[in-house]
């Protein structure tokens, strides 16, 4: 076979838009993916909060490249990159070789190298850690319900996010939700209002990546949800009793980490120039100095533009992904690969119903009018008919009953090993 | 407090019904399940064949009993029952009084003593077990996909079904149409449609509850989908690398063991009469004769009917459900208990699309017009008005598009020690 052989390592959104603009040129494509979805990962908060259930936001990867006849899938995991040889290595010892590497990789949660931390905690990166999420809460409230301990039910009923950045904000919103709508009237004993959230951040605001009006006004919003916001506050130390946060000690069962991201540790083995969070500085061509064979994108691409990387977002990843097409089909024909330009495309957050912020350029958006915005615009960017009707219609049943469709827990029955610790003393019911 | 406390074991069909018809009673009620949800089981297959989501057939139980101030609901497992004293003792040693003990435990999947087979197949009696299969039937395809070992291939592209009660039935056809419509042209080495799916039964038919008319008929569909219908074969052995019918050795990776219940554990502890399978002989008003304190009701309740035993199915749990509140109500009044009498509300399976069977006393519907009515009975018993918008959304999908919703596959990342064994040698992928 005489056409390029292109292997891209990650069908994210950067991945997946790569393959789509690359399969129209005379190239065979392999895609590599660990998992055989794409996920959907700015409804992934939905997923751990019982909102959706997890097929609304996977969608089969080689479903996606059905229609694509020089597109391959493979369901592996990268294990080793030789760039001198030209070959990818995975999980199973099998050897690929590319003419051209694309890497979309994406990042995994950084616990800033604590392993203590990252066992104490729960980040938000796949369908396993949401539906485990989902498990944590969902249990805590049921242990909560059967124990007369009340400090016990007091840190079972505690949930703390790391992190104030839209993933974090989000959650806790969706927490709060949860506590003061959703299960109101469904226990006996306990009172699922009392469960307290907190959302900590070291920045000085929330949704530090905002404008300060919008920082300030979704505060404001998670304020009035009874989220408590310690933003300028440290993490000195969590464990499985609670967390530190500067000199006071949060009792709390559940700590959900959204601080920080950083690139999968394959990077690293490639000889690129990278920054602190392990991102691999890339040209205009999206390609490293140190290899045009290569090129990488989406949020492990450090790439910078006027001075300063721009961010690591969903839309940055889909315009390079199809940047990239461009740059393959200049090379094809021998000319100059054309440079990539970086178009900032707003951003938005979701606190909770009706409370949202959103910034385009200069337009700010608050309260009901950004959350129909984000709404409409999760709906249009979600992939696959079905998907879009379902989580329409149960972000429609939400808003009508306040319950949410997903309140079902899946794995670790009682007893498996895995389960969390009941409180103890727990006493028979009484009237 | 004064009135009696009725403690129901298990929340399904008939621990649902039976709460439902007693809190109008002056009664309290503590329901115990060790699971968070009531799980509508009919349609579990679906869940395993990625045709519905998790949350589309499980339902909070707390959330069925929100409007029932008498009803209290704990997430616990029994491990103990005491007749003497009248005490139920949780999995963490708590233990609960009772003046009334409703035991509505379901069935568990029966090996017939063989621990090994039971390491080899996997049974569907639980979400978990159904996102199991999901994963084995995906990652089996995907594994195919990368073998060049034409032998390690097609053991991993047959699927083994033991049992052809419905269950079975309604399995060995959803893989048969995955493998010849869902996967068409997703994949690029393997042809899924060469995936065999086999039907193995000691019994000499098919839906042996049925009449031997609709066994012949939907034997005749199976066969046209493609499925190989082994009946009145025995199975001599299974294991990880396949299963001896008769004299025959199928090599498999995927067996789904379809082929027999029995009572739980507890049921043998508690000093009733029992039958083979573990049910529990009662009388007319639900109990057994040995304690008229405790009734049993659904599958785990052996009830004879004109000198025979009534089938264990969801209407027959949810009439007895029903029937409790009658016969604890008279008793409450110091009247006797009316004695439940079965009525056969007939029987349904469905085989495919436009493929079913159902009887109604004596009036026999097959193909379009019985799956229609399968269709409407399945939508109209599920529990929640959001769980029927989203399956018939999800079944509309795969009416129009052959497709199915939910091939997301959500446990056990490669590598990760449950993930079945890649088969060997793979090679890279040429054109």
């Amino acid at each position: 076979m005489s056409v390029p052989h292109i292997v891209v390592v990650g069908a994210g959104f950067g991945g997946l838009h790569a393959v789509r603009a690359l399969a129209h040129l005379p190239v065979r494509i392999t895609v590599i993916d660990r998992r055989n979805h794409h996920l959907f990962q700015p409804l992934l908060y939905q997923v751990a909060t019982a909102g959706l259930s997890a097929p609304d936001v996977g969608y089969p990867i080689r479903k996606l490249f059905h229609g694509l006849p020089n597109v391959t899938t493979w369901m592996a995991e990268v294990t080793k990159i030789d760039r001198a040889t030209r070959t990818v290595t995975l999980h199973d010892g099998v050897t690929v070789t590319y003419d051209h590497l694309v890497l979309a990789l994406g990042m995994v949660t950084n616990h800033f190298g604590r392993q203590d931390w990252a066992r104490a905690t729960i980040g938000l990166k796949t369908l396993d850690e949401a539906l485990e999420i989902r498990r944590r809460v969902i249990n805590a409230f049921e242990f909560a319900e059967r124990t007369e301990d009340a400090e016990a039910r007091r840190a079972m009923l505690t949930f703390v996010v790391v992190g104030a950045g839209p993933t974090g904000v989000e959650l806790a919103g969706a927490l709060a939700e949860i506590a003061r709508k959703t299960l109101m009237g469904d226990f006996r004993r306990v009172d699922p209002a009392q469960a307290r959230v907190v959302l900590v951040d070291a920045a000085d605001r929330v949704l530090p990546a905002f404008h300060p009006d919008l920082s300030k006004r979704a505060w404001h919003d998670l304020d009035a949800m009874g989220v408590r916001v310690e933003v300028g506050r440290k993490v000195v130390n969590v464990d499985a009793r609670g967390i530190q946060i500067g000199d006071e000690f949060i009792p709390a069962a559940t700590v959900l980490w959204a601080a920080g991201v950083k690139a999968p540790d394959l990077t690293k083995t490639l000889g690129f120039e990278t920054d602190r969070a392990g991102r691999v500085k890339v040209g205009p061509d999206l390609s490293p100095a140190e290899d045009p064979a290569v090129s990488v994108i989406g949020d492990i691409a450090w790439f910078e533009q006027d001075g300063a990387p721009i961010p690591g977002v969903a839309p940055v990843a889909i315009a390079q992904g199809k940047h990239l097409g461009k740059v393959v089909a200049a090379r094809l024909a021998g000319k100059e690969a054309p440079p990539f330009v970086h178009k900032d495309k707003g951003a938005l957050a979701t606190i909770g119903r009706a409370r949202a912020v959103a910034q385009v350029g200069k337009l700010h958006l608050t309260g009901r009018v950004a959350w129909w915005t984000w709404l409409l615009v999760h709906i249009m960017s979600l992939i696959g008919f079905h998907n879009r009707l379902s989580v329409m219609l149960s972000w429609a049943w939400a808003y009508v009953s306040w319950n949410r469709s997903a309140r079902v827990v899946l794995q670790a029955p009682l007893g498996r090993p895995d389960a969390p610790p009941p409180p103890q003393p727990v006493s028979p019911p009484s009237a």
